[in-house]
């Protein structure tokens, strides 16, 4: 049996279902089982890649940890200017924003989760510099961090990285974010995120893990299966803005959530994605923009499944084990 | 090179290639093969499926060419009540609606455009007659009624059929579609739809093929490569409003699409959704909604690449092969 329930967020229906419909077997649990071998992304080849943005040394060796380079084909290139335009009854713009890779380990088999907290917190920091620094340029709007981990999540390269991508406009599934965090809170006068926190600490069905600073939880409305989100306690809208012992909190919780999903899950493909505030807000000089009605947040998905013609005609989506089950799962209860 | 495009219905900005960044060879090109053999949507095991809900028979024979049952395992249910309730601060309620299977040919790999246009018109008649039949309850909100053909499509089910969800409540793609043509229409005073078609119809770029009654085009917008839009020239809100002879015209140019995306595209799987007005509209009795602002169609997307972790994550699509290139490979000039 099914029910259908509601993305207070984004005010997206689903259909999920009320027991365990589907089976841990019934999902395609194919490992993904990288290939050990030297590519570009690897120790020594480092000038064959483009021209490096920045990296994050081992201060005793003196090697980089993490290493940040421009796309060799960026789908959006920071040189010109944005020229919006119209053509015909349609509007364009350029190609203008960046489009960065983020090495996340120099190890091509070994992701930031297998080799532990301490190299996460690099990636991490990495993650919170490069946002710094591109939400300076003036014309963009949004710096969207995510990562794409074995075949069936869309990555073409093998070596741990997650990819940046800056763009002139908030994207759509932002804005609607956004927007929702902002219908709620002109009700409420409280952030829709911090009252999601309470309510799921309230009920602890859905709860996967909690530590001091964080929470990861499957949402009420999942759209895919064992779909899960992180928060932050603290109220803040922007990720860059997290302190030293949070970072560490931070990098502790992902590894461990992500060790859980690929323990529980058979090492699925997954993809991750970074939800923070808009750029365009100076935030650490004479004044800030501070939203209270945002909250930043990392959002989880294991791809054990494709999205099916329904889905992607609908934007209405089905899962077949309800969070709370998955969430069972992920905790080690099954 | 890159340009951002967006989307004059949905306001979705898209990453659009200005050049042919991937060739054709460059896509997933693997063709569907169906197996051929027995299942239980072929004749002679009509017993082993749920109840028939209707068929269309031909009528020298008197055997179907087209037969309707309930899915097996449904995602949605017509028994019961809504049931709308709050569960802490979320909101849910009961699976209402219904989940039929349209079977579209008696033959196993025999697909209605293989067949030819008669047997498409009968596939559309049934579309329309369910849709009569199920807007007649009120407690049913829209019926969305989609096709997955091939396994990179989502069908599990290899025998030709499309699927038919009828929700309580708008599906969200869907909703934003009629809010981006109501938007529209309160500043233009005029259809989205019919001004996108005199549009197309002017610089002729992204048109695949056109009749007397209906235009195919790739929208300029495309979120998917070689994705195609079908519309009927007619303003008209609602598919199941057609008349027989634009029937019998929209088969002719249905069979002929799906069969250049399946010569060009090297029979690839696919997804089509047809896309008509909300159900509660009493439109042949004493009194008529018809809606100035909405224009019913069909949306065509061939798989050729999955949806990755950038575009699940930011609803920002990214086209490597711009629709005007798309539409030149559809028209045959390649």
């Amino acid at each position: 049996m099914f029910e259908l329930r509601k993305d207070p967020l984004l005010g997206r229906w689903t259909i999920t279902a009320k027991d365990d419909t589907k089976k841990l077997s019934d999902y395609d649990l194919d490992p993904f089982i990288p290939k050990d071998k030297s590519c570009t992304f690897c120790p020594g080849a480092e000038n064959k890649t483009t021209k490096e943005i920045m990296t994050v040394k081992d201060k005793e060796t003196g090697k980089w940890l993490t290493r940040v380079i421009p796309n060799r084909i960026p789908i959006l290139r920071i040189e010109g200017n944005i020229n919006r335009q119209g053509v015909g009854m349609y509007d364009k713009m350029n190609g203008i924003g960046a489009n960065e890779i983020i090495i996340e380990s120099p190890e091509h088999t070994r992701w930031p989760e297998d080799i532990g907290a301490s190299q996460m917190e690099k990636v991490l920091t990495t993650y919170g510099e490069r946002i710094i620094d591109l939400e300076k340029d003036s014309r963009l709007r949004y710096v969207l961090i995510f990562k794409s981990y074995g075949e069936a999540s869309g990555a073409t390269m093998e070596h741990p990285h997650s990819q940046l991508i800056a763009t002139p406009v908030t994207p759509k599934r932002i804005k609607e974010e956004l927007d929702g965090a902002k219908n709620y809170f002109s009700i409420k006068e409280r952030c829709i995120f911090c009252d999601i926190i309470k309510e799921e600490q309230k009920t602890g069905l859905r709860v996967v893990v909690e530590n001091k600073d964080f929470i990861a939880f499957c949402p009420f409305a999942q759209i895919f299966p064992f779909e899960t989100w992180l928060l932050p306690k603290r109220h803040n809208c922007a990720f860059q803005d997290v302190d030293d012992s949070e970072i560490a909190s931070l990098a502790s919780i992902l590894t461990d959530i992500l060790n859980r999903i690929k323990s529980v899950l058979n090492n699925p493909s997954y993809n991750y994605s970074l939800h923070t505030a808009p750029n365009r807000m100076p935030r650490k000089g004479h004044w800030f923009t501070l939203m209270d009605d945002f909250h930043w947040h990392i959002e989880i998905i294991p791809k054990l499944k494709m999205v099916t013609g329904f889905e992607l005609s609908s934007g209405f989506f089905v899962i077949y084990t309800p969070p709370e089950e998955s969430a069972e799962y992920l905790r080690g209860e099954y």
